[in-house]
């Protein structure tokens, strides 16, 4: 067993998905000009992410029964499409826009960084996104995942214990042999807090070229890494 | 669209799993003669997946909790160890052997065909194996799967409705889009009367060369087919 300072080495690595694995920035801003060209991507794109945090919070206090993101983003995009001249979209129109979240494309580093750790660890997704959407990102980006979980498995959102330590129950391993791999020290924190190990991934570009985000490091996380080469690297992978 | 005599092409191929894509028989017999080369492993082999189907009726008629099958192999398990003169197994060799279950191989036909078929097709595990026990031997198999779905996300065991709808539920498709494929003809009438399309594969050993199975087509399936690659040629994959 290794005994460096970092102590045990993981056995599964599960990867937040929005922002750690893929750009949702720029797929959601070039699927909504597809649609529309006079709209403002970016402002739309952050406009319908800053609606995720508060649509799950109605749900985990209850005011909303369980809900997949999908319904969510719906939900979401519904009350901003007259803000951002959308009215006019068909059914189908905002259906086919609702499922951008399904089409975002990785960062560069992702397909290649997934197949090493691959080669050394379980690599699965611990994201709020439904089953559904991470699956067909999935095959649409070729993302290697040995296994898909979400909070549709776990009946409950991150930041909730019950989604970190699940991934623990579902293999059958201590916490602390999971390592939570996300660009959010938020989640991070989150899993800390569960006795799992912790990955930060530099994603300065998340909310976009012209608003870069504090990559600072946090001395609590076991790793800290540019991105998924680097942390191959550091995994020795 | 096709509009074959098959109805609209299936989207979405959810497998069975023991026994439709992973031979159980001859993997349980190989662990367990491992551990003790005088065990009949063949006549082990079938009283423990005997054990399977009354166990899983124990849960879902109450008497049990919701139960992961890896805890309900090692139930049946314990039950056995006497008469197979396993009662001198210490603890690790019993939960090595009851993790026999993770290690089995695929079909010869099943790593090519699942390739072929997931070109044109979401795959993906319908199976009442728990996710980590089906990530686990998909990792160690090269199985393929887009996505591992299981009794454990929809906390019913087939043939509960809430399984077959479920696949339907989590990739937003009508029921008759999913394709059940299946070694086992209670497995896919199950599904049919879900409204899902259905697959027979012939897996005439999966009891062991020593007792063939009956493979006769049922002509209320969708599709018949000899093994995975038969299946593919009959999709156009």
């Amino acid at each position: 067993m290794d005994t460096t300072p970092f102590g045990l080495p993981p056995q599964i690595l599960a990867f937040d998905v929005f922002g750690t694995v893929v750009d949702w920035h720029s797929g959601i801003a070039r699927e909504v000009q597809a649609l529309r060209p006079a709209v403002d991507g970016a402002a739309f794109a952050l406009a319908w992410r800053s609606g995720y945090q508060p649509a799950m919070r109605r749900v985990m206090s209850g005011e909303l029964g369980w809900t997949l993101i999908d319904d969510l983003h719906r939900l979401i995009l519904d009350g901003l499409a007259a803000r951002f001249g959308l009215q006019d979209l068909t059914e189908a129109e905002m259906r086919q826009l609702n499922t951008a979240w399904h089409r975002l494309d990785p960062w560069p580093d992702v397909v290649e960084g997934l197949a090493r750790l691959k080669a050394r660890h379980v690599v699965c997704t611990l994201s709020n996104g439904n089953i559904g959407l991470l699956a067909n990102m999935a095959k649409r980006a070729r993302l290697p995942w040995d296994c898909i979980l979400s909070a549709e498995v776990f009946r409950a959102y991150k930041p909730d214990p019950a989604t970190y330590l699940g991934v623990a129950r579902v293999f059958g391993v201590d916490p602390g042999r999971v390592m939570l791999v996300a660009a959010h020290q938020d989640d991070l924190a989150a899993a800390r807090a569960c006795g799992l190990q912790t990955a930060y991934v530099e994603r300065p570009a998340e909310f976009g070229a012209a608003n870069p985000k504090d990559v600072s490091p946090c001395p609590a996380n076991t790793r800290h890494a540019g991105d998924f080469l680097a942390l191959a690297d550091q995994l020795g992978c």
